[in-house]
Formats: C-alpha cells, sequence, structure tokens
C-alpha cells in the first residue's frame, strides 16, 4: 500500500488535488476536485436551509446521476448571491465538464465561505486547468487542505473494512475528509464532508447508510436541525474493490454501515474540537430516554446551551443550567428521575448530591469533557459533541 | 393621584413589599409581595419547561383559585432541588398564609435564581413578618428591587386606559414589574413579570388578553420556545376600579387588550436592553409572512442567532449570516424574493445591493439596531427583541 494515498484517495480508484485560485487573498489553497475515472455510486445529504448556495441547488439537481467528480471551492459560499449565482454556476461547470471531458450532470458542486458575493468565475475557470493537471492519488492532502477555512487542522479519516475485496488480502476501503464548522453553532454549523468509497454497492442501500450515519454523527453536531446555506455530505462509491454486491440486512451491509458511521463520527468530533475559539471538546451522552429523538435531542441541546458551554469555559460546576437545558426539549423527561455524572462525579440523582468542588472544577480544567445524563424513561440513548464557548469565539465572530 | 403609586401598586387596590432576608448575601434585596386584600381574578403563563421550578408547581396548582397575594423570592430558583422542595415550599406559603391570615390556595409564589439548591425556609419565614408589616401602596419599586437578579436595573410599567371606573374622571389602571434575562438567550430566559390591574374583567377574557399580550411580547424574546425552569407571568385583576365588566369583543375589551399587550411589549423591550454583557438594543421585523408562526419563528431566529448577534456587536455589516439565520428555520422564505434591510439600508432586493459600507458600520455602532426582513409570501408580521452578543457575556456567564 502507497502511504500517500491518504484522506479521500485511500481507497482504490480516487484521485484529487486542490490549489489556489485566488478566491482567497492569502494564497492558501481554495480549490479542489475529487475525481473517480469510473463512475460512481452517490449519495448526500444537504442543508435543510431555505436560502441554499447554488453549488447545493446543482448538487441536489445531479445527484440522482452517475458521478465521476465533485468540484468544491473554499471562501464564497456561493450562497444568496441573486439571479447571476446559477448562470455563473453552470459556466463554471461547463468549464470543469470540457476539461475532464465528462459529462456536465456527472459532476457535483460543493462550496463554503462567506454569504452574498457572487462566485469569481473568471478567476476559478482560469486554474480549472492547472487543477485537474494536478490529479493525482497522492493529493488528497492537498485537497483537504483545500476545503478549509477558519478550520485550525485539516480533517481526514480512513478505514479499511472487513468487506473483502476482488483481489487477494483486499479489503473494501473508506476515504474522507471535512471542512468545520468554523463554529459549533445551530445557525451555522457551515461543514462539507466527502467520502469515498471502492465497495461495490447500490445507491439506494448506500443512501441509507449514509443517512444513518448522519444522523448519529454530523446532525449531532447542530441544534433544532438549523443548518447553514451549504452544509453537504458526499459519498461516493466507484465499486473498484470488486466485492460481492452488498444486498440488504447482509454481514457485509452491517460491516459497511458501522465504519462508515465510524468515519462520519470521527470527522463530528474533529470538527468539534476544532469549534471557533474553543478550548475544550464536550461530549454530552443521554441514556434510556423514552425513543431516540428525545434522547437526541436532550443531548444536542445540553451540547448547545450557550449557558452550558461558558460554564465549562469557567471551570464553573453550574450542574443546575445542565438540567434546565435538558428540561427545555420537547421529550419525556423528569427530574426525579434523572441522574447526571460530570466526568466521573455524580452531581444528582433524583435529588442533588454533594460533590468536592475542588474536584470537580479541576475535572472541568481538562481537554475533554464527558457529561452523562440518565433519563430513566426508556432505552434508547443518543451522544452529541460540542465544544466550550469563550470570549475568543466572539472576537473571531465580531472581526472588528 | 399619589405619584409614589408606582410599579405594580399603580392601580387601586395593591400594596407591595420588598426586602433582604439573607438568600443574597451581598444584602440586596432578595424578597418581595404583592397584596390586594380584594380578591382577584388571575391569569398566568408559565414556563414549558419539564423542570419546573416547585415555585411554578405551587402556582400552577393554585392559578384556579381567587388570588390575594404573590410571594416572590430571588437569588434561589427552587428547581431541581430535590424530593424536599414540594415540603419546603409548603411550609413557607403556610407560614405567609397565616401571617396575612388568607387561606394558602389563595397565594401564587415565584422565585428566580441560582438551580439546584433547596430554598433556606428559616432565613425566608424569619423575614416574612417583617415583609407583611412594610406591605404599602408606596412599595411598589421596593418590590420591583427585590426581584431581579443580574439586571442592572428596576424594570416597571404603568398605564392609565380609557376604558372608564365607577368614580368620575377615574379609569382603569395597569401597573407592572418584571426582572429579566439575565440574558437574552434561548436556554434561560429567566424572566418573571407581574402585571396588575383594577380592572372589574372575567378570568377567561383576563387569561385570553394575557396569552395574546405574551405572545407577541415576552415569547419574542426567546428562541423555539424554550424556556427557563422559572419562567412565570402573572396577572392579577381586583376589580377596584368598579369598571362595567369587560365583555368579549366589546370595544373595552380591545382597549384593554391592547393596553395590556403594550405593557407586556414594553417589559419585554426593557428586559432586552438590559441583556448581559449587551451593549445593544436589537429589533427584527418580519414583514409579508406566510403564516403568523412562520413571521415568528423567523424574527425570533434571526434576533437570537449567535451570529448575527456577534456582527452587531463587531459593527460587521455581514448581511449574509441574516439570510441564513432567515432560511434556517421551517417557514416558507425563498430568497429570489427577500428584501433586507439594516436600519435604513438596503442590502439585499431579489439580489445584494450595492451599499456604503463605511455608513453602515457607523449605523451598526449606534445603541438600537433595527433589521426589517420582507418575506413576500402573504400578509403577517412579527416584531422580536434581542441584543448583541460580547466578551462580556462569556465573562459574566464564566464566572471564574
Amino acid at each position: 500500500m502507497n502511504n500517500k494515498k491518504e484522506s479521500i484517495c485511500f481507497p482504490e480508484g480516487f484521485l484529487a488535488s486542490g490549489l489556489n485560485c485566488g478566491i482567497k487573498k492569502n494564497g492558501k489553497k481554495d480549490l479542489a476536485l475529487i475525481f473517480s475515472p469510473s463512475e460512481c455510486i452517490s449519495a448526500a445529504t444537504f442543508t435543510t436551509n431555505s436560502v441554499k448556495s447554488y453549488s447545493v441547488l446543482w448538487s441536489i439537481k445531479n445527484i440522482k446521476n452517475p458521478i465521476n467528480a465533485i468540484l468544491i471551492n473554499s471562501g464564497n459560499a456561493n450562497a444568496a448571491c441573486g439571479e447571476k449565482g446559477w448562470s455563473i454556476t453552470t459556466k463554471i461547470m461547463e468549464n470543469i465538464s470540457s476539461i475532464l471531458n465528462i459529462p456536465i450532470e456527472k459532476i457535483l458542486f460543493a462550496s463554503t465561505g462567506l454569504i452574498g458575493n457572487v462566485l469569481p468565475e473568471k478567476i476559478i475557470t482560469k486554474s480549472l486547468k492547472k487543477l485537474v493537471e494536478n490529479l493525482s492519488d497522492k493529493n488528497g492532502i492537498e485537497a483537504a487542505k483545500s476545503i478549509i477555512t477558519t478550520d485550525k487542522t485539516i480533517k481526514t479519516e480512513k478505514i479499511t473494512t472487513s468487506i473483502p475485496g476482488r483481489k487477494k488480502n483486499n479489503y473494501v476501503k473508506f476515504g474522507a475528509m471535512a471542512k468545520g464548522a468554523g463554529m459549533i453553532n445551530p445557525n451555522m454549523a457551515t461543514m462539507l464532508a466527502f467520502i469515498t468509497t471502492d465497495a461495490v454497492i447500490s445507491k439506494k442501500l448506500l443512501q441509507f447508510a449514509l443517512k444513518e450515519a448522519v444522523n448519529d454523527s454530523f446532525n449531532m453536531l447542530t441544534i433544532d436541525d438549523d443548518q447553514s446555506t451549504n452544509d453537504t455530505v458526499f459519498c461516493l462509491a466507484n465499486g473498484k474493490a470488486g466485492n460481492k454486491n452488498i444486498t440488504q440486512n447482509s454481514e457485509e451491509f452491517i460491516a459497511f454501515s458501522k465504519d462508515l458511521k465510524e468515519i462520519c463520527i470521527n470527522l463530528a468530533k474533529k470538527i468539534a474540537k476544532d469549534g471557533e475559539g474553543s478550548k475544550k471538546f464536550v461530549e454530552v451522552s443521554v441514556h434510556n430516554a423514552w425513543n431516540k429523538k428525545d434522547a437526541r435531542r436532550i443531548a444536542k441541546r445540553i451540547a448547545g446551551s450557550n449557558l452550558v458551554k461558558t460554564s465549562i469555559a469557567g471551570q464553573w460546576p453550574n450542574w443546575g443550567r445542565i438540567m434546565a437545558a435538558a428540561g427545555s426539549v420537547c421529550a419525556r423527561i423528569n427530574p426525579s428521575k434523572i441522574k447526571l455524572e460530570i466526568g466521573p462525579y455524580t452531581v444528582y440523582n433524583k435529588n442533588p448530591i454533594k460533590f468536592n468542588e475542588s474536584n470537580l472544577k479541576k475535572y472541568l480544567s481538562e481537554k475533554e469533557i464527558n457529561i452523562n445524563i440518565y433519563v430513566d424513561e426508556g432505552k434508547e440513548n443518543a451522544t452529541a459533541w460540542g465544544c466550550d464557548l469563550t470570549e475568543n469565539y466572539i472576537k473571531i465572530n465580531k472581526k472588528e
């Protein structure tokens, strides 16, 4: 195995490239391409925002087709930029289509960045030829660098599954990259994720597995199902592993789904850990909820509460804020049944529990904080991820 | 008219008092009493949080009765404090009932403050006699001082309506006081409001008018209908004005409802203006929405968006954040129809509009910011209130 085949190039048959075309004025990379010479089965989840990026609209239109490529730019969201938005999007896609010599409807598009500006068509078009020339299975990291905005680090993942491929000792693989939520915030979890696999799988099963994986990962980063104008998760499967077709309810499908979910959860955690201005990663697990929806709602609300997040930033064991956040969502929850743990410390169990405050403060000064709440209403669990809320978050987003 | 009859003592026949009983260790007032020797018709709206304060549970139990008094403490929320909470609440109410010589079921209770601690029964009980002795129609302001927590200012209102009372040149009156949301935040708009009136009105109509008023005022301070463990709005009507009974659909009911709503809106604005750490008051108006629910959702989401709030804090005219916030709620909205104004400046009208950035930055440095969004889907409007989000908010809530 070639170690340079990282990120989205880890599975067989995926090429990538990334460069600076000039959308970002600081010279940082801002344009990426994922390419599979073999047509891919594709699946996707898109933002539910009514103000959708033209890139999202383009991809929604074409996701039904076999796919060969995804063009991605950072630094400009291609959203709320008026009636020219669609025609400029189309022109850029015509250009990349002609250079790749691939029908235009087989190419997807994703954008992230500032909302409200038309894409600089000329700047982008000028660089498309070089972008295609640079395509290589060694350039996964370059692509991962090209899609980030305020992220402090690139976010990539890879997994070799237990599903045998056609060749001996060869297994189905996953590769992935994502760009963060600059912030982990219900209003604007501007995130993109791209997952590649060389598995042979049907479109229906791929979409099913992706939806399940996204529900338990990226969707647990946001609150109230709010999303940005651009949120997109793509999964492409080019079939290059040559495995036996994965069928519903098969052992292989279970393994495939498990690994796909693991990829998504790992990327989601990386996004949470890179939250704007944050110093701490927070994991909230809800246990024994009445149903899955309740469990998810409670976990997301606690992880997203400004008050809980500022308490954690200040090492302040104000557990009442966690109780109030938990109770504020529409879910079966009753304070006379709840048990609440912050790290190893139980702070409430049907009644407030006396705890050693200096020990808890010490725990809250760690880099990773775990909150567990047992609601004793049923059997469903969920976990949400977030970060603390600091003055630095405000500074970054004020941009004075 | 005696000018000292301020706040909740403005209408005929309401007495009040306020003092420090020792819940707050800094000597600030923390215990208040509203008293009407004549029984009052009462109406109320309560938090929808599942983790309810025992004070809220007490009042929900008794709101059906004729009411003579409301006891209020600040500094302790009487919420999530375990199984002792109810018996301690009952003991305190037994004590005030015996001192006032009023049946216990005719007294309401409201609390605000830190969640998770049992009320200090002895401290409170010791002060109840003095609290009752101090009752006077000159003590409305003392009561208003006793219910605040992190509020920078007390919040009171009064209105003389156009509805004639029994005596010549005497009109039905409203008085009111509220404590803020220390913060204007969906998770924890810990607010209490108390409205008194000397009107003769039925319980059914009073509740109807209050619900309508609260929907267009206090409920437009919060997002996603989340509320704290303690949020309560009470309205007491003692009938002392001796007006002709107000009937449904009458001119008087329209006037009564209008003035009640005005009281609530004015208090809501005062709460928004006193948002923790905030420097600016923000009013968001949505015009021409498909229905009232859409209008309210969009307005509340924009006013509550951390990203919109930090942009305003930083005088950054990043109007794309407003568009993204508007689109993120479940409502009929289409970017190709939207017009968006920040103060006097149109920044988007189906397309981005070029604006003078330094003028807009100057406008955003003012103390009161208006955002108007025309969604062109129907005829319904709504207004929400909030404030900017600053580093100081984080500092206050970290409490390091």
